[in-house]
Formats: structure tokens, C-alpha cells, sequence
């Protein structure tokens, strides 16, 4: 892969892989997808080989066009990643994924390179219920082991919440669970590292988050994700125990984990094993993007710098697509829409801002909330 | 066009091209391209209709499939354009294309809204040449008055040339030229101006250029294009004048005027009714960069500030494509490849450099010509 163009094939062909062509076919990768849906807003950037996740056949006939096969898609089932895996290099490693979509074996993967989880018991039927509310204490949340993503295939079982109605909830998600205590927590971060071929990590600036309705709402980075709880030491600590279980997977690629800030503490709550959203605003305010990173790392290229001296934030745009004319054009805001149409809670694009300072960036955030037509958030949420 | 999507399609498939469609896709545009090559590099970027220029009806049933049709290719042919023309929307506009592409009526428009443009006499047969050398005097140009791009169908008259070797390259260039005095200048410059469909402009900083065996070699812009001999108000007053030019025409997008600076005064060369290579270094170190205004102003958005505070250049890379690992990945050099294979002469990338002072500017300069492999200006030029 050491010549012109490098050819990536992407599992999935929603906005990330959208933007990862975007930020790699400058460089001279070239870009291709797979994907079942109708919709793949990748397809502005490469073309997109619509086939059933199962139609394993095609899947490898798909990836023999590539160099490295990558994937942006956290639900791709491992049967579709082995089938590429077959015929072509798999970036970041087909093992990880599956790894990635338990939250029983994410949490043991965490613990098991130091790194602070919330307390949390598997729970795969109601009469485990009992023992385990016992051990863990509420509140608690109940989190499908597999397959939730967004604040979906999840329920909070509050102080108030006796067994027989945990147990409904269980049988509402109708899944192998987690319990795991609801830590109160004084913020969400998240820490993304990029490692390379040849083992060298790239770690952006911590991002701090704000979930609304268990979607990303916003995320502040660089200096404007600074909290007074949270020390640089600690988040260094986090940040090393982020490489550390990106060289036990043997990773390449970007990396990102999710963390609860509580008490001081940073505890692990979820790994993306791709590009982020909350990583969004490094793609024009660090000196290289998570998605530039991504591409370099599976194509072997040397990873870029990630310093994020500025102020920065990423405003996600939820429902409604905004038109190009209510954002400023001014350099310090850079608006992204994903080519999708407007619909209810669908993520269609998102929204960079830089500043000089802090309280210019909350100015600016606050004037746009004014201004844009489309809800931020999703619907029905606060 | 006021939905989320808008189906830009550019004549011509190159380099131009590519780079418009990577500008314009995180807004939302779509884009497709018609090109007779093979090799048309913008194909990673959007499907390529591969039909000849005199494919009139292939070309209006590629057209319909647009809101707006634009180009990037300066010799698109007139027939070629009004055929797009009579189906969709076509911007710049369709006439302005035939005007650059002739030197006379170029000069023409130049001087009718107030540019100085450097002496010049129309040649079209030997017959006309010793008066036209009387007139102009030695040294002198003989220019193609159309199809001449990157210093081709030109020929240099020297003092020592006689009427009889004046005669034998004009018929060497065997088309309809113009013989202009060869004014000594000190430095070349380009001013580009992006003008929205209301009529709205916005202008970059001027490029400071080198041109090496006629094709554009180096860039200087921001604060690196200064130059001891160039007033700040002679800069605003060029500027005021590719404005006026650009009403003149009822010009909509990125248009480019070449100048040399000769004795303080900036003469026309010539107009790019088109992004311009020496403007490059605007899509990472301007507040916003030239694709990305063009596509803003064709698809009928408002113009993005066009601010370039800090010393940035732009160095052609021709013939060698350079690895990734050559180029530093430190947020302050921005690798650009075409995903073109190595060819003599040929463009195949550029390299955009940004620092905090123009000594930091020239020194990262003087390092990368000693560690590119591949020449960074044609073969056999100094």
C-alpha cells in the first residue's frame, strides 16, 4: 500500500463513512462501501454496494476490490466482518467489534487494563433481578448487552422501582442485560486515541458531552472541555489507559471510549471502536481530524499531530437540516450536513465552532440556538 | 434550490473538479462530472460522464440531471457549454468562457473597466508582424489568442530576433496571436474575487506567484505575498477592478486575474473564469477557500468570509507523487493528491503550508525541496 492511491473499502455508509472518504480522498486513498440501506449518504463520496449484510458471497466478492477494508458501523455482524476478513486485511481487527458490542466483555476489556468502571452485574433473566439489584443498589440502569445504541435498549430503574416492575423492563428489552449502578456524575467525557501499524498512539484533547435523550447533543473540546472536577492528571491516566487497551487489541485505527466524570473519577462507560461523534470538531480545529487519523492508521501512513490549542465545540443537528444560510461563514463555524432529508431524531448533520476563548465559544452556541431553525436535540427531550 | 441537497455538475473531471466536490459535499451539495478522458481524477469524488465535448445531446441529457452546471476546464468548447447551457442553469455564465479563452477579447475586457494591462497589437498572419514589432518593440510575447495553457503556444521575441525568425514562430504556434511587449516585472501576482448570484463579492488576499517554465510553480499568500514594490492601495485598487470585472460580466463564482507587478504597477495578464491553482492555499488557511465559495456561489448561497491572517504558500507538486510519510502531518502542512499517477510535467498534487512568520514560512519551504522525492517543477526548467 505504499503506492498512489490506496483503496478502502468501508462496512457501512452512513455520515461516518462519509467523512472519512472526505477526509482521506485528499490525501489519494480512494473510497468504496457496503451497505443493505436505501440511504447510505456515503454514496456522495464513493460508490456503495448495496447487499444484505448476510449475502456473505457478495461481501467477499465486495472487499477483494480493496487494499484494507474498514468499518463505521458498530452493529455490522461478525459473521459479515469474518467473511471480509477472509480476503482482505480488516482494520481495526475483526475480534475487536464483537468485543465492542457486549457491554459484558467491553467492561471486562476496561477492567482488565486499569481502567475504572461504574459497578454492574449481567443479568440475562428476571430471576436474576433480585440478587442483582441487591448487589448493585438503585438506582441502577439496565442496558442491553448487544445492539442498543443511542439511549436505545436501555431503562433506568429508579429508587422507587420494585422487582416485579425491573422485571418488566427486563422483558421490555427483551435481552441479555447489564445492571449497573447510575453513578451521579458531574459530566460526560470522552477520550479518542488513533494507533497506527507500527504501534504509535495519537491521542486528541478530552471531549466533555452532553447527552439529550441518550444522543449526543453537543461536546465542547480543547481548552473549552475543561471542568473544574476533573484534574489533567486524571484525565492523562484515562487517556494512557485508553492506549493501553488500544495495544491489548492490537488496534488500528481510532479508538474512543466514553466516561462518566464522577467524583473526580473517570469511569469507562462505553468503547466506539471507529470514528466518534464526540470527536467530530477535531476535524477542523485539531491539527489532524479523527477521520484523517482513521484513514491514515488503516492505510499505514504515518498518524498526524492532535493538538487542539483553540476553544472548540461540535453542535449536533438533530431532525431538521438547517439551510447553509443560517450558519456564519466565517471560518470559526463549519457546518456539516450529511445529504440526508429531515426527519424526526435522525442525526442529519453537525455544526464546529471555534473561539478565541470560552465565553466567546458559549456566546456563539447560545446565539446559534437562536438562530437555527432545526431542533439540536431530539424531539420530546428537554 | 433551497433544499438540502444541490446536484452541481461541473464540466470537466480534473483535479478542479475533485477539489470542488471535496469542498462542497459537507454542505450538502451533490456533484457529477462530464469529461472525455479516461482519467478523469474527480471520479473519486462523484460519478464521471465519459462522453466527448461534441457529444452535444449526450451532454444535454447529462445536464438535466442538475440544478446548475458549472466548470473547471478553461477550454470546454462554446458549442459544448451552450448545449448545457439550453437545459439548466449554467454559472459563471455561458459566455464569459469564450471571453477568457481568447487573449484579444480578454485584453478587451480588461481595459474596458479601468485594468492596465501591458502593451499588445493582434497578429494573425506574418505579413502583419513588422509593424506590430515596431510598434510593441523587443523583447517581446507572441501568445495563441486561444488554446495556450501553462506557457504552451507561446514563443518569446527576443532583441536579437529578426522579422524573418518572428515570422517562423508565429507560424510555429500556426494560430491567431497577439504579440505583446515583454514588460519586465518584478514579481507575479493573482487577485480572485467570488461574486454570489446577488451580487454579493467577497475577495481573497492577492497570491504572490512563481511560475517556472510557464507553469505555476510556487504561491505566496496572506502576509507572505508581500512584496517591497507593491502598495497596499495599488492591491485595492486591482482588487476593485476584478470586482468591476466580474459585474461587468454578471459573473456568478470564483473568478481569477494573473498581473505582473511592474514598476509598482500591477498590469493584467489574464483572467480564470475558474478556481485558480494559485489560490490553492486558501481551501486550508483562508477563512474560507476558493472551492468552497464557488460551489456557495453557484448553488445560490451566501459567500463565506475569505480572512487569511497568517503567511501561507502553495507549492505545485509536478511529476513524482510524494508518499504521505513525506510530508509532515503538524496541522501546518496539508498534503493534497490528486490521485493521478506519476508523469513527467505532469500536476499531480500540492502541498499548502501555513507558520507564524513569513522566515518560519520560508524556512519549512527550503526543507521540504530537500526532502520531496519528486521534483516540485517541470523537468528541465531551472
Amino acid at each position: 500500500m505504499s503506492g498512489t492511491e490506496v483503496r478502502i473499502g468501508v462496512l457501512g455508509g452512513g455520515q461516518l463513512g462519509r467523512m472519512l472518504a472526505l477526509a482521506g480522498t485528499p490525501l489519494g486513498a480512494r473510497f468504496g462501501f457496503l451497505d443493505p440501506s436505501e440511504e447510505a449518504c456515503a454514496a456522495a463520496t464513493g460508490p456503495v454496494r448495496r447487499v444484505p449484510w448476510s449475502d456473505l458471497d457478495a461481501v467477499r466478492a465486495w472487499a477483494r476490490e480493496f487494499d484494507v477494508v474498514t468499518y463505521e458501523f458498530e452493529n455490522v455482524p461478525p459473521e459479515t466482518l469474518a467473511a471480509a476478513a477472509a480476503v482482505v486485511e480488516v482494520a481495526p481487527g475483526h475480534g475487536v467489534l464483537g468485543l465492542a458490542c457486549d457491554r459484558l466483555t467491553e467492561k471486562e476489556a476496561f477492567t482488565a487494563i486499569g481502567l475504572e468502571v461504574p459497578p454492574y452485574v449481567a443479568v440475562a433473566e428476571a430471576a436474576e433481578l433480585p440478587a442483582a439489584l441487591a448487589a448493585i443498589g438503585r438506582p441502577a440502569m439496565l442496558k442491553a448487552r448487544r445492539g442498543g445504541y443511542d439511549g436505545k435498549g436501555q431503562a433506568v430503574i429508579g429508587a422507587d422501582v420494585d422487582d416485579a416492575a425491573a422485571a418488566a423492563a427486563l422483558a421490555g428489552i427483551g435481552r441479555p442485560c447489564l445492571l449497573e449502578q447510575r453513578v451521579p456524575f458531574e459530566a460526560e467525557m470522552s477520550i479518542a486515541v488513533a494507533r497506527a501499524r507500527d504501534g504509535r498512539t495519537e491521542a486528541w484533547p478530552v471531549s466533555r458531552n452532553v447527552h439529550v435523550g441518550g444522543m449526543l447533543a453537543e461536546t465542547r473540546g480543547g481548552p473549552a472541555a475543561a471542568h473544574p472536577a476533573l484534574a489533567p492528571e486524571t484525565v492523562a491516566a484515562a487517556t494512557d489507559g485508553v492506549r493501553r487497551l488500544a495495544e491489548s487489541l492490537d488496534y488500528v485505527g481510532v479508538l474512543a471510549v466514553e466516561f462518566f466524570l464522577a467524583g473526580g473519577r473517570l469511569l469507562a462507560n462505553e468503547m466506539a471502536a471507529r470514528v466518534h461523534n464526540s470527536f467530530h470538531w477535531t476535524m477542523d480545529f485539531a491539527a489532524t481530524g479523527q477521520f484523517e487519523n482513521h484513514v491514515r492508521a488503516v492505510a499505514g501512513w504515518p498518524l498526524g499531530a492532535t493538538d487542539a490549542p483553540r476553544p472548540a465545540a461540535m453542535l449536533n443537528l438533530v431532525g431538521e437540516v438547517p439551510a447553509v444560510a443560517d450558519v456564519p461563514a466565517d471560518g470559526r463555524h463549519r457546518l456539516h450536513r450529511y445529504g440526508k432529508s429531515s426527519r424526526a431524531g435522525r442525526k442529519v448533520g453537525h455544526l464546529n465552532l471555534v473561539a478565541d476563548d470560552v465565553a466567546e465559544l458559549e456566546a456563539r452556541i447560545a446565539a446559534l440556538r437562536g438562530r437555527l431553525r432545526g431542533p439540536l436535540v431530539p424531539p420530546g427531550s428537554a
